[in-house]
């Protein structure tokens, strides 16, 4: 059987939300009208990336198990975009990247200062535009995960090459810089939809395993391929100093030397980070923290089996497979 | 007659909300708890500095009019000075400031990229906090506020060194970057407090006219004294390549050759910026800058005759006097 591309998949898992989610996208494209014609370009440039739309699909999911007022769960979507573009916008600058979705970043086209005032920008309009669903509780909790993804970015830069750093450190911070925005678009669309608590909790824990699997992966994907696959070095996150979770497993079973902190004291040394790399890229390392990954991608399921049976359940279903599955 | 110091007229004007504003401090204090030791410590270094606070005097003052409860307007004075704190700690990052209120800045002491994160966790503190409040009209014109700011940044910043920009271009900057959060702050306190719809308008264009005013003299200063007594070139800002209301109006009333465009064009030749400062920094061009300023106060005044007189009232005009005549 041939193995679809990326794309063709998530094309058929967001098969039910299609036209919503092409609201979504209108939405956001509008968002860049603004009267400043150097931002208003900016913004078109980032708000019409191809980007997966990963977490306003999650939103308007979870928002279809009950009927409401469409307008608003596809508001709470576009407001979820856009502070996960806000964030990519400023990890990018902090992280000096040149490419993000095959597109050149703001840092890289107009310096790390404007990039630094655009992100500002986004956010902002991402928090006025949840205004817009008029519900208090929703507001703080959106405002409440621009905390999170702040702290949980700050929590990873603050303990680069700290080899003290444990793996409950490390879940803090992937729920703190990924997690807690999948959590909230489960949650903040559940409770807009009117969902009763069960269900809304159900949903919040369904998106907050989802996005630590995500995460999780993400860090796996790190140590896999090749440069020419991902477009950068493998081992960049340790080789920046960042130990995710294939290197506490790795460090776990190993019983000699610890090549990474050997690295982490010695960082100009490139055969100290090869050895490191080596280490942690075994096979049984990365199927171990893959089967973290479809651990957290189980209890997500279970959690699912509290609602009806329905073909956006079926869709949120199909999200955890592709989560874990992805080639990037 | 021995003129006072700053910090002396400061406390005077401040006296009617005294103890009000030392409820702020401790608020502000209390934010800087988090769960985050490198983070609970930067915070204590920003929220505690020796800043002058008007904004949240401006909100504790225009709130004063009517009785409510005074926790709101003090969570309001809360979150405008934590959103000014995030500006400035984005301004300082981008203008590689090394020092501010006379202490050293995030970026200098941790870098830029801390800096960048930093900034985004008091941003969002901020937002957060406003929701306290539970007025979703004034939660969402804090939001917006947070966009006329780094607007105001970018469009400052997008513009430098460009000879085409006009006065109106720098008018409508200087509310964006300045005085949307003066006219915030006026205009949400007296929504907090009930006040009818007229008295809302008046605090709120007295508010917007005393920030135009604000920055309008802090332009002006840029252009006067010295080195040693501010800390920074004289001219500082044309030396970076952005044009104030000083330069506009030399500008206008020079018939020769245009030394800004000639230093814009040779950025590098010390001469031409100094020729440019020179033909500013005339008495006759502060004279007129400054009373700029002062007709912006007479409005803010005028706007307050609408108000019962009061104590509250009285220290609203001071501040227009200290604003003008401040020296930093």
């Amino acid at each position: 059987m041939e193995v679809s591309s990326d794309r063709e998949t998530i094309d058929l898992i967001y098969a039910p939300i299609r036209e919503r989610l092409s609201r979504v996208e209108d939405r956001l494209g509008n968002m860049a009208n603004v009267d400043f014609p150097f931002l208003s370009d900016v913004l078109s440039h980032v708000y019409c990336s191809s980007g997966k739309r990963v977490r306003p699909a999650i939103a308007l999911l979870a928002s279809g198990f009950h009927p409401h007022d469409e307008q608003k769960s596809e508001i709470m979507a576009t407001a979820i975009e856009l502070l996960h573009i806000a964030t990519l916008i400023h990890d990018d600058t902090v992280d000096e990247s040149d490419f993000r979705r095959g597109r050149t970043t703001i840092s890289s086209m107009f310096g790390k200062d404007i990039a630094v005032l655009v992100g500002d920008y986004v956010f902002a309009s991402s928090a006025t535009l949840v205004c817009d669903i008029g519900h208090i509780g929703v507001i703080r909790r959106f405002s409440e995960t621009i905390m999170d993804l702040s702290n949980g970015e700050l929590r990873e830069r603050v303990g680069i090459y700290d080899p003290e750093q444990t793996l409950d450190d490390y879940y803090s911070r992937i729920f703190s810089k990924t997690a807690s925005l999948f959590a909230v678009s489960g949650e903040s669309a559940a409770t807009i939809s009117g969902a009763p608590d069960k269900h809304i909790s159900a949903l919040r824990e369904y998106a907050y395993e989802l996005g630590m699997a995500f995460q999780i992966v993400d860090d796996i994907l790190d140590f896999e391929g090749t440069q020419e696959e991902f477009g950068k070095p493998v081992g960049s996150d340790l080789a920046h100093g960042v130990m995710t979770l294939p290197t506490f497993i790795a460090l776990d079973r190993h019983n000699g030397t610890n090549p990474v902190k050997a690295y982490f004291e010695d960082r100009n040394n490139g055969s100290l980070l090869e050895e490191a790399v080596d280490m942690i890229r075994q096979p049984e390392i990365m199927a171990e923290a893959y089967s973290e990954a479809s651990r957290r991608c189980d209890v997500a399921r279970d959690a699912l089996q509290l609602l009806p049976e329905s073909e956006g359940r079926r869709s949120l279903e199909l999200l955890l497979d592709y989560v874990v599955r992805r080639r990037r």
